[in-house]
């Protein structure tokens, strides 16, 4: 056994078989992929990683199916899910997920993209890991939810440390009775009527952390950026998007750069933090057309060209809303279960309150915002006076 | 200069002027009134008292009047009244007042029945403190609203304050950024839009610890029990309600303890933890009848005929909503003033779940809680079966 | 069970038998006995109790005898042992102790005197647990020591507390990595060579504590204050030692204030901060008189009959070197059991250091600093330009 | 004005002149420059940077500057050097310094190296620099110990921040006391003698941090393996020393990939974690030859020979003692300036503990442990048995 002295949970005892695991390439790969990508241009501390997390929610598992009344060896699965969980993601996480996505409609979810060969596969072969359970786990498909769920421990540690890097005091919560009030049925987290004001908590959290980190304009601009240098090169013939599951930030900055022309541009902006501005930014609900039947690349096309700009340096950033499965987490009232939602006053209003929050952005380098802000301003029928100021 | 360590806010610089206030008895008896009351009996960290606390909201105003344009007279004359805002609190702070509200129509703000005479007077004076401003500020009745207004002083230093040593989370919010984002407008504290997410998070945080640490049934329970032994000396004529301006945690348990009969017995139940027990605990929502209309000392003693049980031993909690000042505090958005549960769905929504989360009590002695609670249930006409388990 | 909410150890899980001891008013007692006695006269925050430092020192047990091979019901005994350990703990903590220590040979280890009657008697009783065995453990008279030992909980959880509360930070060390580096060699605790600069960590955390808050000179000017007040009462034949026992700080501020005279004018200067000074201060190796051979009493009285003063209103505070026992802990160091003194020149160091910060001083009130500071000097042999302005 | 989130000093408010330089690309590199190395592959939340660490620099220089009776573009120059401190620092930052310094004789203090060209030169102009006087300061050279002294505002900051992101307690010491007893003697930083505890406190954690983090022997393994990659790359001609002054940990990692051969394996090594190991490591004092007259390169070839290993995979590292100019900080004991270690018996025995801690390693892959260990502990005349398992 080895102690690994973790920011958040404090000495981690990794045992034998996990070693095996993180001893892998694929694995020790994690270390080299920004949990929250570009943050740190925001929130210098922000330069945590996929590995640091993903150690993280192991941590949080182990705590959880210590108290589920199953075999250890089902406990050791369940918990080998939640180390592994994060095995395919991406370069900068999700700042290049949507590339792959598009294009190949897989995500970090499609953990079987990197579990089914390398060393990995080995490894977990040795130690007699059922490599499909641990796939049903980590994509929420089998019957335990401790690894993806509502309240899950991903969650919970992604909360707990991206706070405590981005010094944010929002992603606070109050973990530990959390954990402690939740129960088991079957093999399900269900929050014992005593967790409620915890799980409320985690979630004004994750809206917290949502509209001050996660959805930082800053962020987004360089997220947007970078997957559009991306797409050029894939266009290019020059990248293959299945490649991307086996780059890291390292040997990703470092192809952008080698790419020379608009990847290179982009990268040494991102590098040197002369990055695109925002020519337009209004809450949706100011805009005067149906965003769901406009495609953004088109949009690009068509306001770079009134502004006569290079459409390669126009972004529009039309944002989703989060599925928002946490407010269906259920709540053990009264020898009932109820979904939290139904609970809490409070957790409906999360609700509306995202939806308030979200923000259509266009933007472009600082010298042609004037022209590009005037057109986009037109295109999607916003009357400029709402541009926001918010934050 | 002195420094003082504050668990809080660090070190506090406190100058000689400071000093001369804060080495008068009536300021150091707040080092014998306990912040929150009887809550060391749920979360036994909870011993801080009123002498911290108005360190600390000292340390915030001084923040604050550091960046209004006023001259330093008046700067000086704000942070006095922010050290001196709680000097009229009562024996376990508000575990004693409506006992002296009832009475007198006077609570903790009524800063003139202790200012206005002692050693503190003549400090004041020596130090050329017009008194009666100072007064004014700390009733929120001045055109400053440092000291008391929707988002102050006093509240920024008690979320934080009760949640170190509570150890429960939800009181961490993000103050120096909030700090950071207030201007002023005149003399009035208004939230720049960068702020809002700091100002939500500063309301989430005082609704999570109302519900959790303040209103837990537990503090709510030892706080009725004592006040009914208040009203007994009273009622008896052996303790005059003004009296209790100047008596402290210690020398009113002594005076209980010293009374004998009723006020003892409860005295040694507070200080053994023999509490009194829920007979009833119901959502306001669920009660049959109109709590407007009844008074609870007549509920009690009707509760307790019928029951069987002495009425001295029978108490009725109805809660009140607390006046949600906060939620009209001033965001400035675009340009414009607006009151931040105009901009905030989510502000919106806490007083929605606020009303949610009142809960009507009847508590009495672990040995008559089934006859008094079939009783108190009947006279409310609760469906028991609502009796809620939830907290 | 039932869940504590500890601010330094989190949630505490708090089994039915532990309930039992909790709820005796002898455990209850101990709610009302400040953790560092007057300590809050300087660190306004530091008003824990000795029951929370219990039920700390409890679960630091706890998580130490789950890694030894003893069966469950020795472990339960020292667990048990552990939350008693300071049953027997004195008003104001260690602030008591000698005038019982001086009359009765007896302090807070002597847990017979409160153990072996009452509810708590009968409690133990009922649960069955060995009383006798008990005291050998909370005494370090067993053959484990784990409660009282050279690096026990007791210790462990005290500086982490006492830190948290006073804010200085000198309390913070390597908690988490000192329990994980324990190994038991038999039932007694040695340090893992990899635990050695934790263990380095803990001593120097004490010793920074011990000058920095234990030994302020704040703290030991209130402290001999509250002595005298009590040698004085009972002297006059007013207060019996061994009802010391029995007392917590409210009873005996009030019997202080209560007795008249000087107990009363000793308790107001207490309450009203209102406190001695030091006429006298100065490091133990500037003194020109042999220490060992002055009984403080005598040196009061001869002090105070030359500088004219009523010799109640002299002090004279001759420190004690702690024991240092903690310096003797076991490491073991490629297999061989070696005293950390050994091994550690830094811990050697800390010896050496301590004997230096000892200070001697005189205290009086401020009216007779001047007289009284000149005849102690002499009365000491110690050339005045070396009152020590140090602290 | 602008705002920052700084995890360890909170808000820090970033001045115009002060965005400018942040804004140029030599700042920005810092970004990708980790703070401590490789120190990530054993504390996985090590992965702060340089750019971090010299915005906390700024933010305690200005503290310290503030009360300094000067005047304010001197104050600014001041601020701004801690700001620029770390500008020539080099990849992986102390992990390639000796690289440089054994070829060019420069470290990362010659920032002329940088500031001398390039945008920041510009900027520094415009801004009114005067530039030598700011090398001064780094260098510290100038009047004034603020950015470079005994106690300084790197030391302060270093010590705090590698605590918060290894999660080891050891860095944590009571900076804002020492900061606030800190007067100026001239320009020079004195402490105040009520800063003594501080002060000691400070270099316990520096003792304790280098032992625990960064002497950590796989801390020690990876830099030496690092800067034997680039060393064998200047001496092919792959690479001139001067260059790294313009890489950062990106472009370095990328070019030994590239390079192929010899670089390419240790560099993935270092990103898959199968690193060297231990053949030898014991305390200097167990070396029987005298260390001063080996020259680690020869002693690498002939171990190497001797083991019938090729001497690329055979490191030979001889530590050297810090100079510990920090023991040499001034205190101000009764009117006069005594040094640290003079006024400390605890700082002197830290000189001491630090000869003690000194470990001579010899590492090489885990398959040629065995061989190596045997030839090495001949070669500097080791007893075996005294192979340290301390650490």
């Amino acid at each position: 056994m080895k102690l690994i002295q973790d920011t958040i949970h404090g000495l981690l005892k990794i045992e034998d078989w996990m070693i095996k695991i993180i001893d892998t390439p694929e694995f020790q790969r994690l270390r080299r992929i920004s949990q929250i990508g570009f943050a740190n241009l925001v929130f210098p501390g922000a330069n945590h990683t996929r590995f640091e997390h993903s150690l993280g929610v192991m941590e949080i598992a182990r705590r959880l199916v210590e108290r589920m009344e199953i075999d250890e060896d089902e406990k050791m699965e369940i918990v080998a899910s939640a180390l592994l969980h994060d095995i395919a993601h991406l370069p900068f996480s999700h700042c290049s997920e949507s590339v792959v996505e598009r294009r190949l409609g897989l995500n970090h979810e499609n953990v079987e993209v990197v579990l089914r060969k390398g060393e990995i596969k080995d490894v977990l072969r040795d130690l007699g890991f059922n490599v499909r359970k641990m796939i049903a786990h980590i994509k929420g498909l089998s019957d335990c939810n401790v690894v993806k769920g509502d309240i899950d421990a991903d969650r919970i540690d992604y909360l707990m440390r991206d706070s405590h890097y981005t010094g944010v005091a929002h992603g606070v919560f109050d973990a530990q009775r959390l954990i402690n009030k939740i129960v088991f049925v079957d093999k399900k987290i269900v929050i014992d009527a005593g967790g409620l004001r915890s799980a409320e908590s985690l979630l004004i959290s994750r809206f917290l952390m949502y509209t001050t980190v996660y959805y930082h304009h800053v962020c987004r601009i360089a997220r947007k950026m970078f997957e559009k240098a991306l797409e050029f090169c894939i266009e290019e013939g020059n990248l293959k998007p299945r490649e991307l599951f086996h780059m890291d930030d390292f040997t990703t900055i470092n192809f952008l750069k080698a790419s020379g022309g608009y990847p290179k541009d982009v990268v040494e902006r991102l590098l040197n933090r002369k990055l695109f501005k925002r020519a337009l930014y209004v809450e949706i609900k100011r805009v005067g057309v149906n965003l769901n039947r406009i495609d953004p690349s088109n949009a690009e096309r068509e306001i770079a060209e009134r502004a006569g700009v290079d459409e390669k340096y126009v972004i529009v950033d039309i944002p989703k809303l989060a599925n928002g499965e946490e407010f269906e987490a259920l709540v053990l009232v009264g020898g009932e279960m109820k979904r939290l939602d139904e609970v809490s006053s409070l957790v409906r209003a999360l609700r509306e309150a995202e939806k308030n929050s979200l923000m259509l952005g266009v933007y472009t380098p600082k010298e042609f915002v004037d022209k590009v802000s005037r057109v986009a301003a037109e295109f999607f029928a916003v009357d400029k006076t709402y541009q926001s100021k918010l934050f």
